[in-house]
């Protein structure tokens, strides 16, 4: 017998007839003797529908009651879900974040959790119960409602499971486990038995939109055995993400190769090579609330430098105006761009082992006549930033390069 | 300086716009100097729509779930009221009943508050802010989520408004105030300026549906001054609600016409007059959960009785069917009913001091040649059961003949 915490997300539980099948579901894993706590989000679209709601009311609601106003959208799926149970003769109790309680911090719209009691959950658990708790929510030490953040019910899921110890922490999603690449660039792509989390991480934050990032770090800091899952598949054992020394099985070099086509990058030439300008460039942009990726800044000569970065496409023309200006505070020489490149990265902790993964990487696109137009690199991962028309096919020969089509 | 409980029922807060509005109103309440505390239903519609989406998972679904998703209904609004407050300059705060804490019985659906934690409420007061509180819930003493039954939030705003000792509480609905009887039959009708609890009851119960039933004894009892508005209308005092002694002005003989179409009778005829039958025949329609009104039992003769009493209509049928077996079991002689029935009644205080009310009314209707079905009184009501197709016309003589088309 095993504790399990399943987190099934808004499509999974987007009208009545999804949701009596996660009762299904939950149901023949009790069958099988395991006790379940189920972690739910709102139905999907519900939320954005509340958010709406509170915009037609105030422009910038006030944090407070919007975390009033939206986590209604999760207590509503878990009192659906728990009737469902209950309607197929599975005893099952609801608790909102609160009830829980998930106490967080009072930062509204983004809490953080601080604590979890597992007394009711517990006790349920032992009288036979499933336990269906709201995502995204929680309450903080006055008895405010808070909610998580976008994305925040896989963190809740992955945080009951380690208040809990529990065995395993199921996320239920439309796909059926994490890939090698996107299936929809590189039909070959295979699902990975297995990821680290120091991968999972990198995928992510490239691109591969599977699991909240933050659930995944939660993960890997309390050694949260973390599942991803298909909710629309009956078989599968998706994809498990655990650390580095759990997985059994032949490592590979590399696991994925992800990809964002939505970046654009901007660099700053002959920049006078001394102490504090990084900051200079990046405060600026950080001011204006624009999120910066890869950082690149080369050796200097003749005492200047060239400083380049990547921000989302929607920002460059707003980061290329700061840059404008800070060229002038500066004396730097010249602000360059393009908004028309991409970034292709591969992962995998089997590199630090492996000398001569880069060096491959890059001969295989060389063999394809593709520039290289930036650099960067990190224990697990290499990034390349290239015109955007090269994206599919720098994928696809490095999926190629590096084995993912083949059987492990 | 007055502290005020104001509630909004689901047509004044129906939308975004609408929301807007009563914050307008509770600003200027507030700009008066006054204190408010604030109560919502759910959005006109929403509770259905929750209701709806239970019933697809469940045809009777799990009382207590059933509570914890319904609930959510009062939360957004109260969510929603507060930031339209605050974009208004208004401090506001929102609370849930369990919150608050409205702690009440756990009969799921339709609890019973049994206590008022008015600490919450009273700091914020204090502080300068508006309290907004979700009506029609409360909590458990283990925390669940409770409800109190359709209209219930009318009962919250009574409620807190005995715990809180307001100086009024205000009930914004879609009318103006408690007429002499419905306008759409009688144009002539008035609004009260006041009516006694005792009235509003009789009134309330015999189909001028303004106010929850419920929610009038609770004021009564704990001698809450409650007031009827329009939300929809700017000016106007509404109707006030009080104590006999508190009216001040000349006493009417009656208040108001009420009436009821919904209604069918039946009549066991014959039936053996000895003690026990009423509970006999009554029993075996409460079993079969089938609301009576009027009952009437006359004085025998040659050892048997009649025995009849209304329904509503919807259960005249099966009440006929019922009656059926229980004319065989106590060797009854026949069973009859009519479900083209209609009831009328005079409601008013004042015919406890002034005799001959009844007489007048059976003249006015026997002068328009209305013949009375049924007749049953209290203290301060005469009810007739007459033909359907008399309504209008015995409302519109009975309102004329006591002078409720004059002002007072």
């Amino acid at each position: 017998m095993a504790l399990i915490v399943q987190k099934y997300g808004g499509t999974s539980v987007a009208n009545p007839e999804r949701i009596k099948n996660v009762a299904q579901r939950v149901a023949k894993f009790r069958a099988q003797g395991h006790q379940v706590v189920v972690v739910v989000s709102a139905m999907s679209g519900e939320t954005n529908k509340l958010i709406a709601l509170a915009k037609e009311i105030s422009p910038s609601p006030d944090p407070r009651e919007l975390d009033q106003v939206c986590a209604t959208g999760e207590q509503v799926t878990i009192g659906l879900l728990s009737m469902a149970l209950k309607e197929i003769g599975v005893p099952a109790r609801s608790y909102t974040g609160g009830q829980v309680k998930v106490l967080t911090d009072s930062v509204f719209t983004k809490a953080r959790i601080l604590s979890i009691d597992e007394g009711n959950m517990r006790r349920d658990l032992d009288a036979g119960r499933v336990v269906v708790v709201a995502g995204f929510q929680g309450v903080d030490a006055d008895g405010n409602v808070t909610t998580l953040g976008r994305g925040g019910s896989d963190t809740s899921g992955v945080a009951l499971a380690a208040a809990l110890k529990a065995d395993e922490c199921q996320i239920y999603t439309d796909v059926d486990g994490v890939y090698t690449t996107d299936p929809r660039v590189v039909p070959e792509a295979r699902k990975l038995d297995a990821i680290t989390f120091e991968e999972m991480l990198e995928m992510a934050s490239l691109g591969s939109k599977v699991l909240q990032i933050r659930s995944v770090e939660f993960a890997g800091k309390y050694k949260v055995k973390l599942r991803v899952l298909s909710s629309f598949q009956d078989e599968g054992e998706g994809t498990l993400i655990t650390v580095e020394e759990d997985r059994n099985m032949e490592q590979p070099i590399i696991s994925g190769i992800a990809f964002n086509r939505d970046e654009a990058k901007l660099t700053l030439l002959g920049v006078p090579d001394k102490p504090g300008i990084a900051y200079q460039i990046l405060g600026a942009i950080a001011d204006a609330n624009i999120d910066v990726d890869m950082i690149i800044q080369n050796v200097g000569h003749d005492d200047t430098t060239d400083f380049s970065f990547t921000v989302n496409r929607g920002d460059f023309v707003k980061a290329q105006g700061i840059l404008e200006k800070v060229k002038v505070e500066l004396g730097a020489r010249q602000v360059t761009g393009d908004h028309k490149i991409c970034k292709v990265s591969a992962v995998g902790v089997g590199m630090r082992s492996h000398p001569g993964v880069a060096s491959r990487m890059f001969k295989a696109l060389a063999d394809e006549g593709i520039n290289i137009r930036m650099i960067s690199t990190s224990e697990i991962k290499i990034s390349v930033v290239l015109d955007e028309k090269y994206l599919e096919l720098a994928v696809r020969v490095l999926h190629r390069t590096f084995g993912l089509d083949q059987p492990v």
